[in-house]
């Protein structure tokens, strides 16, 4: 069996018999491509909603499946969840923030961006008819911020930097310190090339270059453009955000990055237009067994009444946090799998702002504030507007979780003077703030799982209890972004998604070996 | 008298005083602020309906000046000219073209994105009401092609240059071969900077990064990741478009860019709905005599009938080349200069195609392809629509005179080969081809001058014809992105423009001074 080539990447898709148990050689966009009846007089519950169980319905039910999805939430979509005006925002141990944003402007609190190589998420997009715009990651006119200094406009940062670096090295080579390293046809092409790449001058002196921007723009007649003098490279250094000059080039964050048109939640929008099986809203598992023959789970409905769904498969896409705290009757090392992993931790914080950054030139991309605010991430929509979502925090890792522990009061003015500091005075233009800790969020207590506390090796995501949670555990299959490589990325939930279908098939027609269907 | 600030850029704006000529310190994106009763009883014709034209005939009747504009074609706009479907291209030479582009493709033919810093062009499109949406002119997916090379993608070459440079200055740093250059400490700091800039390996090797694209995605479970094995520097610096992995960094190509939503000519458009002075199209200037008092324009209208239309000043945009041809009672050195500057040479060639490219995770921006199609660039609009319009060919410069002179079926043969030569077997789904060769098209004649023959030092446009015709003659006033630093850019034209108002302005306030009215 194969399946499709999408997009040049091909996939070997390869049977691997009577275990049941088919390994993708690699992963692609493309999802297993499964009979319509495959799943004929058979059933499956899906526990949690997010990207990874909606993928997962999406898909069997189209091979023919009786699905029955369980969300916990009052809406679908997990960590994909974009906040407008109205919206209440529940958090563990906080009051009810209530969004306070005018009309049209919205906060994705979960994932914000999509980049061009998530062929799985993307695919959906197109299938589903959700329209996408440019997520406008980078403006070279955004601050590079330090403690002390003038913020540096990304633009100086990136091509200062690369102006000194390609002085220092023209001055090695013509000094032969490469002589052993670069042979002399190599060094007579890297020289020009070095003189193009920092825009030095014929003598391979970095004198500043209008790549970094204008002391005085060019106009008309003698109104002659004057570039910025150079930023010496020991102030560039000094700079703690000048790494986030990379940043551009994070695989993930390359151009060309996309957003939904409206809201990342238009993509479950999409998935909700096109599920025709029932979906449980409000739907708390309670209990999930794993019986002779199939899988019971026990659900408290909106009502408070307790239910049970049966069905000959389960599809647990719950955070393994929270999924450690239901009763079930895993097998030992699953269980215990199961509760090896605690959640990071992240934090975003957005306010409702008349769009001062544009009359600084800034449409779109982040500036870089370091601390625990990290960022200022300006909205890629509705150009030119009177107000938009400026998101003045999204900080991960360690510092978040102290962070999330400072009072909601506190952490809007810590996002409040970061704002200051760059653009003095708008700090007080910032209105109708929202707090989102992630690790206080009610089914999600967290961004993602914290996997690096038992990495594996060359930075992949691998440890035996993530291994041992992507195989079926009888007719459970475990499937999510936590799963995959990419936990942070709804395209990990996809490709875990695809690979769990893949993987449930193959049961199921290793079961049809054994018992064909009537 | 002081003009606003608009975005951060002050502008000091001096009264010279009795000889009516006002010095503008620096250009900013502001237009002068004119009162509204500066022109009344006083009457402007401009000639030509472009960016510039448009510009003087807004703020002019704004200012309370009776103005007239002439335009030679049947619309205005001028290089600013969108195409599309059931168009006519009419070349001096060339067979009439029908565009025959499918519903909601178009081709930008003349200027075709708006970088974040021309202010003064962004200022009309707020003022105007013209909606922008994202122009992407990087996408990391796109190519530089090489001549018996592989097509390298951007990401990797951009990333792979940048690891090897990292990597070399490293080395010759941990060598001492900058030690007279570099203090201690800095070298304590460009070490670890370097390591994250060219993503080296602890010992400041680089092997490769994931930032230039991966062998293998990241999928789910054991499906790892493998970064692309890195492209030797000999190989990089053997491809001849390896700079344009710095076209990013051109400060007029720097995120964030813009296009107007559904094609350049809305801008036009905006302006048109703005103004209320009479607008003669097919007007064709036949003569220009300026008299002991004001200005008297000779053209033939629509219908082939001679008209007269006088003015107290006039204001000429109309392109060099072509006002030397047309009679005028110009002083000798002013007539001189006009005759003094030939046009350039561009081409652009545009298909209606399937969008193939997204298949391979390009959306939008540029594949670099030399010679004399130069580039593939990809539509920033309606991503993951059926059909888009591919610029096969953008081409300036000398060789674009040559190319200019070939058959148009030979022109669309060597843009549909370099497509080919990138998208293998894509060259057959190009449909609908439309050449614009620039110096044929009626009332342009060319892109913009080419006062390169006659430059300035530093790289300016100055020259005394430059110099001479950035002056007032008499009541006559020149204006365009021509008598501009950035001949090939709106924002020139706007900025002329705004130059020209002021000059205009100071010669009226000179008169009342004389001559005080009413």
């Amino acid at each position: 069996m194969r399946l499709g080539a999408l997009g040049g990447a091909g996939v070997a898709y390869a049977a691997m018999g009577v275990l049941g148990v088919e390994a993708m050689a690699a992963a692609s966009g493309t999802p297993p491509a499964l009979p319509g009846d495959l799943g004929r007089g058979r059933s499956v519950v899906i526990l949690g909603g997010g990207i990874a169980g909606l993928v997962v319905a999406y898909e069997l039910e189209r091979a023919g499946f009786a699905v029955t999805l369980l969300e916990g939430r009052s809406r679908l979509g997990g960590r994909n969840w974009t906040l407008r005006g109205g919206d209440k925002v529940e958090m563990e141990g906080e009051a009810t923030q209530t969004v306070g944003f005018g009309e049209g402007l919205y906060l994705n609190a979960g994932p914000a961006r999509i980049p061009s190589h998530h062929e799985g998420l993307l695919g959906y997009c197109r299938r589903l008819g959700v329209p996408l715009e440019v997520e406008i990651n980078v403006s070279r006119s955004a601050y590079l911020w330090s403690e002390g200094g003038r913020p540096l406009q990304m633009r100086q940062g990136i091509n200062d930097t690369r102006g000194h670096i390609a002085e220092l090295l023209a001055k090695a080579v013509n000094r032969g310190a490469l002589d052993a390293d670069l042979t002399l046809e190599d060094r007579e092409k890297l020289l020009p090339f070095l003189k193009a790449y920092g825009d030095l001058t014929d003598d391979y002196s970095f004198l500043g270059t209008e790549r970094s921007g204008f002391e005085q723009v060019p106009g008309a007649a003698d109104q002659f453009a004057r570039a910025r003098k150079p930023v010496p490279l020991k102030d560039l250094l000094a700079n703690p955000q000048l790494r986030a000059t990379l940043f551009e080039d994070n695989i993930n964050m390359q151009a060309t990055m996309f957003q939904p048109v409206g809201g990342m939640d238009r993509i479950v929008a999409g998935f909700e237009r096109a599920l025709r099986s029932p979906v449980m809203l409000n739907a708390e598992v309670t209990g999930i067994t794993r019986k002779a023959e199939g899988v019971a789970v026990a659900w408290r409905d909106a009502g408070g009444a307790s239910r049970l769904t049966e069905a000959d498969f389960a599809v647990i896409t719950i955070p393994l946090a929270l999924l450690a705290k239901i009763p079930a009757n895993f097998e030992a090392p699953v269980a215990a799998a199961v509760a090896s992993v605690p959640n990071a931790f992240s934090n975003k914080i957005g306010f409702d702002a008349p769009r001062f950054w544009e009359k600084e030139q800034i449409y779109g991309g982040i500036s870089w504030v370091g601390g625990d605010t990290s960022l200022i991430w300006y909205p890629s929509n509705d150009l030119h507007s009177e107000r938009g979502m400026l998101l003045a925090c999204y900080g991960s890792g360690p510092a978040a979780k102290a962070f999330a522990a400072r009072p909601l009061s506190e952490q809007i003015a810590a996002a409040r003077a970061a704002v200051g500091r760059v653009h003095p005075g708008q700090e007080a233009n910032l209105a109708a703030p929202v707090v989102v800790n992630w690790s206080k969020v009610p089914f999600s207590m967290g961004p993602w799982p914290d996997w690096y506390g038992q990495a594996g090796q060359e930075g992949h995501m691998d440890s035996p209890a993530y291994r041992l949670l992507n195989q079926p555990h009888g007719p459970i299959h475990f499937a999510g972004a936590h799963l995959s490589q990419t936990p942070g990325w709804q395209e990990g939930a996809v490709l875990s998604a695809h690979r769990t279908i893949a993987a449930l098939a193959a049961q199921v027609r290793a079961q049809d070996l054994v018992r064909p269907a009537a």
